[in-house]
């Protein structure tokens, strides 16, 4: 098994970035605009659509201001029964962002492809609070040929 | 053990991405404007200080087009002994950059944070070449209360 990892602090309170993991607004702020589905409770299933594919996510885990977690039931290979996790923490005037995407079978070179977009993605998330713009699909930061 | 993984495509040459590892002029254009010391050698040793510390790092394989690998000689104790590896696939006129920084002992905090920064890093030297500006320390963008 192999996890992606980031932490990334974006200046505000974790309010404001649970709010934007658990609305459908929120997140068609940040990853694309085509999202639809249930994203605040659980059980509740969120469709994340891109150009050449899409993410289904079934929300697991929610605690308020503290942890999101989602489990992948459509998408790539790869990604199915793979589980997004993010666990939020007030520091000071920071809300810190710890992030995982666990459970790949294999370190394959798509994952390494994943791990840099996340990055991207988790900055377009900041960029959304702290600026009130985000960078979502279709409007995202191409990295390479793969996009 | 755990490891950071990316990849990156560069428009441009893998010569090009090469060169932007291994002379001290590429590596000051994207990763620190404070780097010294001989990258271009096998055993040669580059220093790259930034603001709150920094790495040395010995070239233990060199492949033009193909490969360079580091590994950490000083710097943070969870970087000691690790391993940087970079390995260069030319697909079409897209430099593809498989990035790994592998051997951390524990998948510790500072991890998530380096490997946010890296995606970070990769971006800069990939404008450095397409655009013929990076942005490297102290100019890089900044993720979080680490910086």
């Amino acid at each position: 098994m192999a996890d992606i990892l980031h932490r990334v602090g974006v200046k505000s309170s974790v309010a404001e970035v649970y709010a934007a993991l658990t609305t459908i607004e929120g997140l068609a702020g940040w990853w694309t605009t085509n999202t639809t589905g249930e994203a605040g409770e659980i059980g509740g299933v969120t469709k994340f659509t891109f150009g050449p594919g899409g993410f289904d996510m079934k929300v697991l885990e929610l605690d308020p201001g503290k942890r999101v977690l989602w489990e992948v039931v459509e998408g790539p290979d790869e990604w199915i029964g793979t589980h997004v996790i993010w666990d939020l923490d007030q520091v000071d005037d920071w809300a810190i962002i710890h992030f995982k995407h666990e459970g790949w079978k294999e370190p394959v070179e798509f994952m390494s492809h994943c791990s840099t977009k996340w990055a991207v993605f988790l900055l377009s998330l900041k960029s959304l609070i702290e600026s009130g713009q985000g960078a979502p699909d279709p409007n995202d930061t191409p990295i390479s040929n793969w996009h």
